[in-house]
């Protein structure tokens, strides 16, 4: 068993492997020095943050310098790559909480952290106010390396990288449709951080406008930007006590979640292919129906104050949708229907190609398509029906692979459940959890409701609940790959093709 | 729309689908004659079983003598004729309930009925020790006819069924799997019934030596072997207070949730391949394991009663995998683990081929086997791997079908939640009437829970939950053809192929 394993793992082009992770450890290290700016303005210990950039060069350095080979390069090595990456940034970008002492435990700061970088928002922490203003900068920072993703990151500043690397970009960005944006693979994550990085100032500059102190600005923006959460206050956005605030943060959640091709086609003029994406036509319709429907089922609640319960029933759809997770009020409050049209939506999630969690709206659509076709197959056996998508006809392949995924979805959920109900909470709190963490969404029900916290959980719990951010983060692939080899039997030795396979090839329809 | 509505319901073969409705209203006349016996032996009121029987047999004898032609008849004929069937069977059976003035308002007498019939079990009474002992007749046999199928039996009876019928049995069994067991469909389905018949008389038997009486021994039995789960006592079977009752009850509704080819098996002394059928060892494996882990889970709660403590762990597992929903004592207050192990195992269910319902063992298992593969063809892209039961290769196409079966069966069950969550209880109550509606099993939580009824929900969700038990013992497909015509567009007209196209039959592994 052991012996094959470590055949089955020798296999893998691991010079390729160690440099992506060493180019990852160099870019932390960069990164780090934002928080550590910061804790310079306040006057804060920044001892920590220096210890955790030092340790990241070491490490970096001398993985960065493996010689890579790009001859042997396939879908599996970026699979493996990405997944290893995203392990190594949670286990070093918890290191400033634990080592400056914020937070005592490792498991807590690997959660945090963890939650942080796949933008899903859940907390341990029960008080936030008191921390130092340099983690509570970090905290929201990794929120934006994680929405676009570091790797991609990594990609657009390298100036090596090229069209092989397609296979990391596919891998770490969010749904099935991601294609290059412009031929070359380098200028395509350009582009992308470019567009990142332009609707993120442009937040910070409206909410400057409205009087939002910086430093909480920025950090707000960061969490929605990357769709993930934390937030710098213990009562979220409503603590604010601004509609403006809570207007230009909801608009901004439901932008972030936006595939990001549609502002592509928007910068390049291209306004009839930016109109025509169907996801995104979907995406605006569910917002405007799940607003409507809440902001009727909340009216009584809120004494009939509509344009409140409009902005509540918005801020909250906005939110839970591109699974940011913030909150501008007690939700868990809200009547049933109400509730269950945001645990809907927590499932479905956001477009694919936003920095959003969740199934993702193409996904849902193609699910839904397909099982259309089957019920008229039902009907009309001798018909072949081509399943469609932005007018191009979907490869069947790629179908498979995404009901697959819905699977896995399915049980990977069922396993979370089995788990975390050990530790003996409610089931809603215990369900919604799960359903919150592998959605990455951040609050749930009951204990993990909006003014709620993942704090009394268990390591085990909060364990298996990291590595479902993870799972959620990635889409399953990357992070399953490190169990392929434990289930497999029956291989045979076959010669590789000596053409690039790309794993999601067909997914560039 | 309409006009083009009316063309896609009028290439349907309906003098088969009148004449099929014929019989089964003309068996449902000879059944309704049980209870009515029951009713004379108990000097009841039986007028009512007097007048369901006259007007069956009123619509029933013209139906059944309308002249069928064989030639053109298709999977999508034998899919309307078993929605039809139990559509009609459902709104007359009900009539006794409502006609005696027991269940005075129809809506709820129509939720007891489907509930009857799809084996679910749940109930809108909020007190049965009080009702006439016909009564309780009649909503025990309509699980015991429901569990193998009126059509299966329509099928056995029935001299004129050719093996063209086929269709029907399939589109009515349970699971994907269902194959003929002899090459003649007559004897096949009465080798069925002959079996089902068999254990419901040895149960009874095993009851009486027991010293139950006569009346709870048939009624339990019932519940059992069509894995409904109505019960002649408020508290179910634990009012008994008999361990030898809960044993008896436990083992054979496990019993009752095997692959019924497994006895077929058995009967022909073909040992080999009875021990073979991957689907039944799953099967038991996950009874077994469950049973230890709810045991220990449970350990505590009942003073270290090991002996007990067994007991009640089978006894639930056993009566919530095959979805019965009979129970023994208040799961509803156990620990978190037990419950969430009873939820998952709600969705799971039984054997295909079985009285069971849920998404089934094999099912399940093929999905998995799906995804290990996908898992596999990430890592290694060049290699197809064909996905194996029983031995053999299952056909791509049967796969795609169950992956879809598994997207419909979410996407339905969310619908669900919607309306359900309209009448706003707190959402562990929603969501288990849903679930425990659509996988035919019974009692859920809280609300819901095995001493809780479904008697408060509004109209809406009584009938929501109708259909969604209706679609749920039917396996979604035969219901869904109903709307398959609205979701039709971009038909053209083709030309039928002359052959016979069955719909399952690459089902037949």
């Amino acid at each position: 068993m052991m012996s094959w394993l470590r055949y089955e793992f020798r296999k893998l082009n691991w010079h390729v492997i160690l440099n992506v992770i060493g180019h990852v450890l160099l870019a932390l290290a960069g990164l780090l020095i934002a928080p550590l700016i910061c804790g310079l303005i306040y006057h804060e210990d920044i001892s920590s943050f220096v210890i955790v950039i030092i340790l990241s060069l070491i490490l970096g350095l001398p993985f960065s310098r493996v010689k890579v080979n790009h001859a042997s390069y396939f879908a599996r090595d970026g699979l493996m790559a990405v997944g290893l990456c995203w392990i190594v940034l949670s286990i070093i970008g918890a290191l400033p909480f634990y080592l400056s002492g914020t937070i005592p435990h490792y498991i807590d700061a690997l959660f945090e952290a963890v939650s942080g970088f796949t933008t899903t928002g859940s907390s341990i922490l029960t008080e936030v106010e008191s921390l130092p203003k340099c983690m509570l900068f970090w905290r929201s920072f990794t929120h934006w390396i994680g929405g676009m993703g570091i790797l991609v990151f990594v990609l657009a500043i390298l100036p090596k990288s090229n069209d092989r690397s397609m296979h990391i970009l596919r891998a770490e960005s969010l749904g099935p449709v991601i294609g290059k944006l412009v031929p070359r693979l380098r200028q395509s994550a350009m582009i992308l951080y470019l567009m990142y990085m332009g609707l993120t100032i442009i937040e910070v500059i409206l909410l400057l406008l409205g009087h939002m102190p910086l430093f909480d600005a920025l950090c707000n923006t960061f969490g929605s930007a990357g769709t993930g959460g934390f937030s710098v206050t213990n009562q979220g956005i409503g603590e604010y006590h601004n509609a403006y605030y809570e207007w230009i943060i909801g608009i901004f959640m439901a932008l972030f979640g936006v595939n990001f091709n549609f502002y592509f086609f928007l910068v390049i003029h291209d306004f009839k292919n930016a109109f025509k994406l169907e996801e995104v036509k979907t995406y605006f319709y569910v917002i405007l129906t799940s607003t409507i429907l809440i902001t009727i089922n909340i009216l009584s609640m809120y004494k009939y104050d509509v344009v409140r319960s409009i902005r509540l029933a918005f801020f909250q759809v906005s939110s839970i949708i591109t699974t940011t997770g913030f909150s501008s009020c007690n939700f868990d409050l809200w009547p049933t229907l109400s509730k269950m049209i945001l645990l809907l939506l927590m499932v479905l999630g956001a477009c694919a190609g936003s920095t959003g969690g969740g199934v993702k709206v193409s996904r849902m659509m193609i699910v839904v398509r397909r099982i259309k076709a089957d019920i008229q197959r039902s009907v009309h056996p001798q018909k072949v029906k081509v399943i469609t998508f932005d007018g191009k006809a979907v490869p069947e392949k790629v179908v498979d692979q995404i009901m697959s995924y819905f699977g896995c979805y399915i049980l990977i959920m069922s396993i979370c459940f089995f788990f975390v109900s050990i530790d003996g909470f409610d089931m809603e709190t215990t369900i919604s959890a799960c359903v919150s963490c592998l959605g990455n969404i951040g609050p749930g029900f009951k204990v993990v409701g909006p003014f709620g916290n993942f704090h009394a959980f268990s390591d085990l719990s909060k364990l298996v609940l990291s590595l479902a951010m993870l799972i959620g983060r990635l889409e399953i692939f990357p992070i399953l790959i490190f169990i392929a080899p434990l289930i497999g039997h029956g291989h045979k030795k076959k010669k590789r093709s000596k053409e690039e396979i790309y794993l999601y090839d067909e997914n560039n329809i």
